[in-house]
């Protein structure tokens, strides 16, 4: 089976505010996204292949918090952070804290693909991006008047909700190719108004993304700090690979057990060896995707559509 | 039962290049590190004051690489990380990229006790060493007259096995205190010659570093790509939690069967929730002693001592 899944992160916006149009908006492009990583299955591409296209895509909607439309740090900037891994040979490449280059997760494809390293971060990256010919682009082009807007209120200390929107943004895909290989991306602006060079859960392997053939792919999104200190993925696979727990079972106890009671609000989606799709999130909602060779074809937001 | 355990790194001289000199000094100097948190634990500390008074005695230590006598960059810099974590509350806290900050495993403990964040890098995380009036210096101040001629072998391809000291270098501990909490703590210069902001899996919390009261503390020492990929540390809590394994039969498996099997060389200490002790490397020697209430006091560099 030929499968996609999707996030665009777990912070959305209370369901009484969000207005008809702008819920067709963000519905368009997880759509969007959905449809060019599956067409890259349907065309034999693999796994890698489909998350980073899918990612990509999200990467350029101002909508979702990750490349173009990022949340802005305390000073003003854009700081990104990407991870990619393949589940066939645990192949992983990430990078943090990159602020020119447009599509972080061909960053992190490139660190997998073209060092012998998993995470560069700062100015070394983007050293390396260009060394790797990939596109830059001023620091400015990332940012939109809507992300400025929320770093003002945020400095000012208001936190009302519609700020929750970018408080737990972050986009990832998960895929299974017709070999049966299973990858995981994630990417993110981080959080509104962080400061001190703070990185959370996206570019760490094992905390915001793991894949291993045998047992899953996962991507998660949420309050980086919780998913740090628990290693949401990896303890996702291990909860399959040691305790025999069905994948719906280990990303419930992770997600909506473990994470809950720490107060670490967020969610995952994954895919399974057989190409089984897994979304749990503790949130009101989390952006959402998934399509299978089988006919399914999803996009929700919340609880239950 | 107070236990402190230590490690100097994995990668040690071959046995037929260390003179009786150079060994007395390691000896010596992991010595000294292992009886300053044991006196922690003695006098009554937690867990995450001797973890950390031990790894700052080695910070400052030149022959190993972490703090002053770290490896040296491409660029011939000293680029720093650490990571510390408390098993009580999976507290964690950790730093990546860090140039000026004399005890990294002190901005790592800051970050954890004095920011909601759990990893920070690069000029934010000096930013914050400041704030918190952490004591700096030049980066000069790091860099030995050893350090510099192996970046000069490293740069003219010059792979002598005497190099090899340099390759796997990282110290760290773990500790169990007489609250029965468990701590760990590592800290690292990374490799020689490390280019486009390299960071290894020693700030990396389920990589190099882990600990949690219910299984274990862990800290990790070795190629520091495939420990990020296997999700060291957390992998050998995983299999303990999930897998039911005892703390000697998780750490084999994962550094002497999967690791080894990998071409990933190095090892782990790790310390229980009863305060057992375990030391697994798959390398040809790990620097490391071990002290416990019960009378044991341990320093040892090859297999057999």
């Amino acid at each position: 089976m030929l499968t996609i899944a999707i996030h665009g992160g777990a912070g959305t916006l209370p369901r009484a505010e969000m207005t008809p149009s702008q819920e067709a908006a963000y519905r368009a492009g997880l759509g969007a996204a959905l449809d060019a990583g599956f067409e890259v299955l349907e065309r034999g591409g693999s796994s890698v292949d489909a998350v980073t296209a899918a990612v990509r895509i999200l990467e350029d909607d101002p909508l979702f918090n990750a490349g173009r439309g990022a949340v802005l740090t305390h000073e003003g900037t854009v700081e990104l952070d990407a991870s990619v891994m393949e589940g066939r040979n645990l192949a992983a490449g990430a990078i943090a804290g990159v602020s020119h280059v447009r599509h972080p997760v061909e960053l992190a494809r490139a660190v997998m693909e073209h060092s012998p390293h998993v995470l560069l971060i700062g100015a070394g990256a983007e050293e390396f991006a260009h060394a790797r010919g990939l596109e830059t682009v001023p620091n400015d082009w990332f940012k939109t008047e809507v992300r400025k807007a929320q770093l003002r209120r945020v400095l000012v200390g208001d936190t009302r909700p519609a700020n929750e929107l970018s408080a737990l943004g972050t986009v990832g895909a998960v895929a299974r190719d017709g070999a049966g290989n299973l990858a995981a991306a994630t990417s993110t602006g981080g959080m509104t108004g962080k400061r001190y060079g703070r990185v959370g859960d996206s570019p760490i392997i094992g905390a915001g993304t793991y894949a291993d053939n045998r047992c899953c792919a996962v991507s998660a999104t949420g309050h980086g700090e919780y998913f740090i200190r628990t290693a949401v993925a990896h303890d996702i696979y291990a909860r399959m690979a040691y305790g025999g727990a069905t994948l719906q079972a280990a990303a419930d106890a992770v997600v909506m057990d473990r994470l809950a009671k720490m107060g670490g609000e967020g969610g995952i989606i994954a895919v399974g060896a057989r190409g089984e799709v897994v979304m749990s999130f503790n949130s009101e909602g989390m952006f959402r995707g998934s399509r299978t060779s089988e006919g399914r074809r999803e996009v929700a937001i919340y609880r239950d559509h």
